[in-house]
């Protein structure tokens, strides 16, 4: 029986996604299982749980920053918080979700190269500029990008995946799904592989 | 050179705490630490932080009852939400301050005992019956538990460790430090495991 894949709702701005990002492919690997990227913006999944942004909070900004950077010495991933942060994410996510419409083998490496080129390299992926110069490595036109970019089917589409993300639930980011049983935080990946290896 | 205990900030009516409770002795054990028990009340956290408690929030806390439950299991500890949550539990925490100033042997018993009466029992821990039939069982005496409950000293101690707490930077429970590093989450244990062994 095949499989259904991992669905990760990330922001591009989303530093514990980041760390999700680098992190799950190897995890679908030993499992299996594909992914199902969904970007989203967190904007209006704080607007509707009353959150604000983690970093900007009394007493838990100054903790995250602490946490994030231990983090990413813990899972071996290079990190650095970027400046400005954070920063606007729609117009990579457009770009992902052009890929996606595409059936481009370039989705992967476009997730990968957008939060690396924000969160290792301290680049400022609200910039087009950044943006065609990440998809200039993959092959990617510029023009294509912007076109993208500009279309209101894929605007559409992100705003309607940020509605499927607050019909699912989605309290946060990273959050993952798999066979309906949901995951927040780079923090349950080990619970996420003992649920697909044990329905523990 | 002695190494300095785990502290452990808590409240006795958070359910995260509760699995830290569960979990921290055999850790602090595998790493030749003493535990430093600090009961909070996170109200006065939460009014820091602008947060409110995780079960009523939209979205995270329809998340928190299954990922507390799942966390559970992972943990192999029993836990049921109990009701009714939360609870007042300054005078549990006034027991267990008595018991530190008299250099007891029943303060980690008591920790445990009382944690375990609210999440794996079900018993309501702000019922001072309640707290009189955990101390008979640790062999204290009700008039003993009243005494301290109504201590003014002991009442100040307890508003001193939430300032403590927030002088630290507690944002949520459960909170550890370790040498004044901070981790915050039940999740964090295996990073302040390999904290402890390697300073990564």
């Amino acid at each position: 029986m095949p499989v259904s894949p991992i669905t990760l709702f990330f922001d591009f701005a989303s530093p514990y996604s980041y760390l999700a990002i680098r992190l799950i492919e190897d995890v679908a690997q030993r499992h299996d299982r594909g992914i199902a990227w969904v970007p989203i913006l967190l904007g209006p999944v704080f607007a509707a749980t009353g959150a604000r942004p983690l970093i900007e909070q009394p007493l838990k900004g100054e903790y995250a920053r602490i946490d994030l950077a231990r983090s990413a010495r813990y899972f071996g991933v290079p990190y650095a918080l970027p400046t400005p942060f954070p920063v606007s994410t729609h117009q990579a996510a457009r770009v992902l979700l052009g890929l996606q419409r595409a059936n481009s083998p370039q989705v992967a490496p476009w997730v990968r190269a957008v939060s690396a080129a924000y969160f290792a390299e301290g680049h400022n992926i609200a910039n087009m500029d950044t943006l065609h110069a990440l998809g200039a490595e993959l092959g990617l036109q510029a023009a294509q990008i912007d076109a993208w970019c500009a279309d209101p089917d894929i605007k559409s589409a992100l705003k309607d995946n940020v509605e499927r993300a607050l019909r699912a639930g989605v309290c946060g980011a990273p959050f993952f799904i798999v066979d309906d049983e949901p995951f927040w935080g780079v923090d349950r990946l080990p619970q996420m592989e003992r649920w697909m290896t044990a329905r523990f």
